[in-house]
């Protein structure tokens, strides 16, 4: 299979022009076809390794495609090591190497300390700002952009066109409901797919207590509407995931952020030092490889989570879209499974291991679940009706656990291969987290290291990192950031890394 | 063509039980395939009228399909007035009948006149109870409800079948885009495809200016968000479409219902005393065919309907989503037209004439942009990514024009059947409105006839109808009701309606 082959490619939607849907764009199924015919080439020795490859220009002609359809099938292949560009010489095929495990990883990260008084959320501008900057490098058409920023992953390790074939199957064979109305809580066929699915990790769901929503995002947005009223406090994990601060924000709630470890999460005595210090009407957690720090609440620890959270009456707005990234043994249980009361609503989706543009979550609200679907229903009707089949029919049918298992693997080894990376590169004195999902690293650098400033700094050269400021209500972890491992190649993540260090090292200290 | 042909067969996606999503469902395609190639034999002379049908059972061995797509064929035509059925019998080639047009239309409805006191919105659970009992119904397998309730139009008269091939075109040409984050404010050639036909009625946009929603309901409810606060006040028709008064009373506002004229619309003398008598934060009005009235502003009275809001630093949030269905002359301006300081958001999308199951609604938020697209991307951070390259796609070259003619001719004949079925069914004292587009009539009964209870009634005859206390904060209007002439064949909505005079007739004056 032909590696991460168009990442570092100008990918995202917003790339597609006015009027040049059909004319200009690059032809996305064709150049990864002749990419991967050319690869499959090289492998046979047909082409041979150091030899230049055809020009574009022939290479567009000889296949009848155009210019930039044939440019974007050798950026595939460079990325993935099967060619190398030479300045005013062209494409040559080279020789692959492995980028070689040393083995060495930087020390670990300590506990995080932060201030348990209820704050607004203050960084809100910030995340903009570099959310929006981010976005207009990405559609600036540098097709070199190194994508440490954003937690998405390489498109290339996505079943898109197996859910492509979902899709086109449910359209035609269902034309009048793919275009009806599907109100809230959603097409049955899918809650029931996710429902069985729940059950393989320990957790009873019926259909009915799943709700349908555009992703997880928006059914954390309902869970917290369902829960809170505007002023209220709501405990998060110090770091955590931007989106959920800037819907604290937005609701004009304040945030109260707990301790967390950086391989076991949330620090359960910072927590209930909190609650018992402040009136907290919910709490958002990622007990499973959360969002910056793909830490792991063990068993133990969530079961007590619960408890404690029961006994407080605070709900649980548990965040598991990362469940399914465990690197190693069996995909780890949601807190919800240790609920007796629906005092958990238990947020999840597919759009960390499956279709991102699909926007398909879901949310079982527990003893909320009727607000969820009525604020469902009022807020936005209910979700497209196609994707919802599509996901359905490739969950019974498409192989999403062959699929998991696939792209574990490929999480493991890249987040491996990053840790690896900074231990070589960055200067001394730099820390991380040691992750066992998701596909991002967490890493503390030398005091004197403003990451906002080496996100400016780093845009300039074509690196996209996550600054850590925009993962604190209060704008702390000035010298963290978030290294997104899920979607450059293993040689284009290590020539950032590297770019990155060298950047760093510049720095007075 | 043949009419209308599933329409009366349950329809919504909610009946594809948990795993029949493959083999016990109708075959949506193929039904239609087979009821139109039997109607071309009766149009032919093929199939005699008066004949008896093959049986059920006979078409599906002759054609090798199953019983239930047979019998979806069959009731298609008996929709479409091509076959009955005779108990015991079986179906039978029938003569076709138009119902034949009377010419006496019911009096019209007056002005409505409602408190200007501010409320909180008390038919909240009303609405829940109406629209569940309504889903209930829907989903219960009853082949032969009648659809006067939702306004929903006959899924027959969508171009399914063209939207569908823009879907598959996108999903195999952009496999990746269409399975990448679509952030918001969403795809550009949607944006573009938007701005263009804006400029068709005379309305000036920038692709920039819009923001892609999940529907107009989650533009409403961005846009309610963006520039209220929890106990404000909110100006609305009365009577107005009660998602509106659910995203009132889902976010905490209380709402000032404000005259209207059954064919007019707003009434600006009872907009401007209750400016003057109260402190009002936003209004939500629907000027061009709002639901349910269906009434139109006149150009002069959105001119001045903006100037007055402009004045008052009052933003108007405009609902245009029926804009498109004019049953005659040109298509109405939205009153956005003439915003000059950008006060005006313009809330849109495609879900009445063209794709209910896609979801794709936007909104041009004038100088709230920002702000929208904030609480966008907080809230569900983008469109799911085909669906809006479809709906781009059919814009630019799939005859949406072609299509609205059609369609609005649609309108407009079902909704004058509609009110003659009424002048000749319903008891005397009945009154309704003449509106101008939509496919909806808002009907003033009796005094002594209460909707909520006709609702019951009817339901359990097969009848779905849309009580007027759903439509009012304070659960007036309690002898009216809303009647949808979009989705039932011509003899299918007549028959409706002598059975409701019927149950009307029953009850005590």
């Amino acid at each position: 299979l032909l590696h991460s082959d168009i990442c570092g490619e100008k990918m995202n939607s917003n790339v597609i022009g006015p009027s040049t849907l059909q004319s200009e764009l690059v032809d996305d199924r064709l150049y990864r076809q002749i990419a991967s015919q050319i690869a499959t080439q090289i492998d046979n020795g047909i082409l041979k390794r150091g030899t230049k490859a055809p020009s574009i220009r022939r290479l567009s002609s000889e296949r009848g495609i155009s210019i930039s359809t044939a440019l974007a099938a050798y950026r595939a292949l460079e990325n993935d090591g099967y060619l190398e560009a030479r300045p005013q010489s062209g494409y040559y095929v080279r020789e692959r190497h492995n980028v070689n495990s040393t083995g060495i990883l930087p020390p670990e990260i300590e506990q995080s300390t932060p201030s348990l008084e209820p704050t607004t959320v203050r960084n809100a501008e910030l995340v903009v700002r570099v959310l929006q900057a981010s976005n207009y490098a990405s559609n600036s058409g540098n097709a070199d952009l190194y994508q440490l920023g954003a937690a998405i992953c390489c498109p290339s390790y996505l079943p898109t066109d197996a859910l492509t074939k979902c899709l086109i199957n449910a359209a035609k064979r269902y034309p009048d409901i793919g275009n009806s109305y599907d109100f809230a809580p959603g097409t049955p066929v899918l809650r029931t797919a996710i429902a069985r699915r729940a059950l393989d990790y320990g957790l009873t769901l019926h259909p009915d207590d799943i709700v349908l929503t555009v992703g997880a995002t928006e059914a954390l947005q309902l869970c917290l509407r369902a829960v809170t009223n505007p002023g209220d406090a709501v405990a998060i994990g110090s770091p955590t995931y931007y989106n959920i601060l800037q819907l604290i924000e937005s609701l004009g709630l304040r945030a109260v952020e707990v301790a967390t470890h950086p391989n076991d999460g949330v620090v359960l005595e910072s927590l209930e030092q909190a609650l018992e210090s402040e009136k907290i009407s919910a709490c958002i957690f990622m007990p499973s490889f959360g969002n910056p720090l793909g830490a792991r609440m063990s068993d133990e620890n969530k079961k007590r989570l619960v408890a404690m959270l029961d006994k407080w009456e605070v709900p649980l707005i548990e965040d598991d879209v990362w469940g399914n990234t465990n690197f190693e043994g069996a995909r780890p249980k949601p807190a919800k499974c240790y609920d007796q009361t629906g005092n958990v609503l238990l947020v999840s989706g597919f759009s960390k291991t499956l279709a991102p543009g699909y926007r398909v979550g879901w949310v079982a609200a527990g003893r909320y679940r009727k607000r969820v679907e009525y604020l469902k229903i009022v807020g936005s009707e209910g979700n497209p009706t196609l994707p919802s089949l599509a996901i359905a029919e490739f969950l019974n049918h498409g192989g999403y656990d062959y699929h998991l298992r696939r792209i574990r693997r490929y999480f493991a080894e890249q987040t491996q291969m990053a840790l690896e990376g900074i231990a070589k590169h960055f200067p001394e004195g730099t820390k991380t987290n040691r992750p066992k999902g998701g596909h991002f690293l967490w890493v503390e650098l030398p005091q004197h290291i403003d990451t906002i400033e080496l996100f400016e700094d780093a845009i300039k050269e074509g690196i996209l990192i996550a600054p850590g400021p925009i993962f604190s209500a209060r704008q702390k972890f000035k010298n963290y950031m978030r290294v997104n491992c899920g979607y450059n190649s293993p040689q284009r993540m290590d020539f950032a890394l590297e770019k990155l260090g060298g950047m760093m090292k510049k720095k007075r200290g």
